[in-house]
């Protein structure tokens, strides 16, 4: 547990949260924003800051519960789709630094969410893309 | 392998792919789309059309190699964030029906990815935050 965590301390029951599901390694608790209803925060006890400083058993234990709590989403209010989100570093929209995963079931395309894409698809040449993983290739640990 | 899957014919090596990554159970290469540079997907040998379909199994294999990747292309493009997106649906976004995990390194706010979010903190009581909470607890299995 981290001291000054807001999710620590909701784990804690330091301060109060909309339970969705607890077990030995993850909480998931409604995010009071609802960017869409039934939107969830799924995190893991464990305190880590974002995706980077994640480690590889951390994540299993994390992403394991996700599709439980999905479809637990989807029973319950029938969306017609569902985005899982997450944001490392305040540049990307973190905003608490303990991990953690939104879940947003969707209701339509005007619903609170959306995510806005651009397409370079004509910007890189076959070469490029493949200079472009080999730097992220050779950087794999 | 699913017979009509662009992705399972990408890991088949029928369709080219700027491959960053590949071991026994997830391969990741780069979204053609480069919505911002190194954009790369994350997706499990094993198909499965989305998060619902994908088993707790399947689902730790896939998540726990996130994290390498992720610092992979941290170290090779030093991005001040990053995003995870996975879309579920085609209303969420969902164009290849083969459950892949978006990592999108940011370089700003006007880099080619964004998200919009409503905030309708407002527009829930304690009561009802309780109440959507129960409705979806209720319906994990
Ligand atoms: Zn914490
Ligand atoms: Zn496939």
């Amino acid at each position: 547990m981290s001291q000054d965590c807001i999710f620590c301390k909701i784990m804690d029951g330091d301060i109060p949260s909309a339970k969705v599901y607890e077990d030995e390694f993850v909480y998931a608790f409604l995010d009071i924003s609802q960017t869409t209803k039934g939107h969830t925060l799924v995190i893991p006890k464990q305190h880590t800051k974002n995706i980077y400083e994640t480690d590889a058993t951390t994540a299993e234990q994390l992403f394991s519960r996700v599709p439980k709590v999905a479809n637990a989403i989807k029973e319950a209010f029938n969306p017609v789709g569902l985005n899982m989100l997450n944001n490392n570093e305040e540049a990307a929209g973190q905003s608490v630094f303990h991990l953690h995963i939104h879940l947003i079931p969707r209701y339509g395309s005007n619903d609170g969410f959306g995510a806005k894409w651009e397409t370079h698809t004509d910007d890189y040449s076959n070469e490029d893309l493949q200079s472009i993983a080999s730097s992220i290739a050779e950087q794999v640990k």
